[in-house]
């Protein structure tokens, strides 16, 4: 992502993390555009980054950041995956982390985080009160930062995605961007990057950007239909979008109206039909919370948001091997077999013979 | 990795499969070469491959050979790295998978397989059995048959890895390799790279490939020192490599040796202290059969077989995400605490006032 380093609020000498997230691939995913019958699809892969999320590009910004004004740690709460990425990113720099995580964070995010070498605090309660008590230990204890909506760099972080699918795309920008939706800050921060880019004449138009979210934990897409702010406890398997009050939402709200887009919801379900349906045709293996940028296509069609010709970019925000309880639990373990060919033709229905 | 298509034993004209592994980052590791003492020091990061190993790379080739001859069903006998990368290449290539793992598999491996549309069989008994079934149930069934050691193409696929490294450092040879050992595969593929590259006038020497085993599962090793095969149960947390019986093992003698390098084991301690060491210095997130490759440094220099000023590559072959169970099994899960200030700073044992 430090190619477009000029584009980023940083300082020209200011020494920054050696790990060197972006650079993912934007695959065109054949099989998926046949089986969604959606032919100018495309996969923004994030899930190729260091940490394997999208959240390695804001969070080396973070520790760039930290590293120019003169701290020593840096916080963050975090529902997993902006925590892990902290946590790879300050040992790549040397920079102690301290992360304030939510009892349900997944196995894997917190495996990575005690490989890091992260001071990880599971707080009671919901993604709400860690936020809050990271912030006022920061205050409290002299610690950088990098809280999702309370950071402003970190819209800038995310925004190299954008810059990036833009080139990918040879410098032009798609009609369609899906994008998973929690805090509201990744979505502002696609939309920033389009936004630069056409400022700057780069592109000569922006996307329209469609938020999308768990049915079981909606505020963003009920704020956009006009509703008032509610406290509903979230339900759903995507940890990574679930939260009752987006931290980032005012900004998000903004940019999405903005772009002429919208939002929509997607069940439990939906959502991990998604992510087998994304293994089964590209061999690409995401969390719930990033297929559900492809679950979210299907409901637009539905919906007619989307048409057949449009270019449509769908963002995969995180891998699927942080979650891998999810699948274990939905699919199940297949019995052992004995070592036998007769066996193993019966499990596979094979029947041809030699 | 299909940059080097015309070194690759595969005809002009066939499809590959859409996933593109290769291209993974030479990481100097400043933080590493450091704490080793070792200022030549790179890691060679395969984890960032698209199904986290660099086991996609052979298993991209075996599904491009697949379709060039014809093949609708590619099997494969693996501990999880090889069926997990041939599941993502058949999906994004739409072919058919079966996987032959033994009951050991990892649940982050088995939960890729079933995203990809695998189809998994758990076979009783060891590695060894899969591996002869999967065999057996190739000639049977008339499925190309991906078998490391069986299938010469595997070496080739593997091989990209030290074209990559050459041409990552200016086309020029490291002095010393390191490479996890299980079947003796990698090792052979990253002989056969340099050699290629040797052979065609574009290097000017080869590097020393010292094999690391885990000290409870050390065939290979004992190989290299004259001992007969024995059949000795494997005993270590490291999946990746562990097996009694190299189905690589005669080629990866005569590769060895005829580098000049030899062969190290390492404790299973020894593996997860490297693992952690990694993490904390590079942000890089290993399993413990991949962290193998720098906890055999450590073990090289104590034998005084890795000099000060020797230029040494460590092969990452697999990701911790893959493994995550044997982080939390080690390091448990943090105790929860309550949302104050107080019991963030009795945790982080924080003493700075505002």
């Amino acid at each position: 992502m430090w190619r477009y380093r000029t584009l980023l609020p940083i300082a020209g000498d200011t020494p920054v993390p050696p790990l060197n997230p972006g650079g993912t691939p934007l695959d065109p995913a054949p099989r998926l555009r046949s089986e969604l019958v959606l032919p100018n699809l495309w996969l923004k892969d994030d899930t190729r980054n260091p940490s394997g999320s999208l959240k390695d590009r804001p969070s080396n910004l973070a520790v760039a950041k930290a590293i120019e004004a003169g701290f020593d740690t840096v916080a963050t709460a975090s529902s997993g995956n902006a925590a892990a990425s902290l946590g790879a990113a300050c040992a790549s720099a040397g920079l102690r982390c301290v992360v304030f995580v939510p009892p349900y964070v997944r196995p894997g995010k917190l495996a990575q985080l005690q490989a890091y070498g992260a001071e990880v605090l599971i707080i009671e309660g919901r993604y709400e009160d860690a936020f809050d008590l990271c912030t006022a230990a920061c205050e409290a204890f002299g610690w950088y930062n990098r809280n999702t909506g309370y950071n402003p760099y970190m819209v800038e972080g995310k925004k190299t995605v954008s810059l990036e699918i833009a080139e990918q795309l040879g410098w032009r920008s798609p009609d369609v961007v899906t994008v998973p939706v929690g805090d509201g800050c990744i979505i502002s921060g696609v939309a920033k990057g389009f936004r630069d880019l056409h400022e700057l004449g780069i592109i000569d138009r922006e996307p329209r950007l469609f938020a999308v979210q768990a049915a079981g934990s909606d505020p963003f897409v009920r704020a956009l239909e006009g509703e008032p702010p509610s406290d509903r406890e979230p339900e759903t398997i995507a940890d990574g979008i679930a939260g009752s009050s987006p931290r980032n939402g005012v900004m998000a709200l903004r940019d999405v109206r903005r772009s002429g887009g919208g939002g929509v919801r997607v069940t439990d379900d939906a959502m991990l039909e998604a992510e087998m349906l994304i293994g089964r045709t590209t061999g690409i293996f995401a969390e719930p919370s990033a297929a559900a940028s492809v679950a979210g296509i299907r409901r637009l069609r539905e919906l007619g948001l989307i048409g057949d010709g449009d270019e449509v970019v769908a963002l995969l925000t995180g891998s699927g091997l942080k979650a891998v309880d999810v699948i274990a639990g939905w699919k199940g373990r297949p019995e052992p077999i004995p070592p036998s060919l007769d066996a193993v033709r019966a499990r596979t229905g094979t029947i041809r013979p030699r």
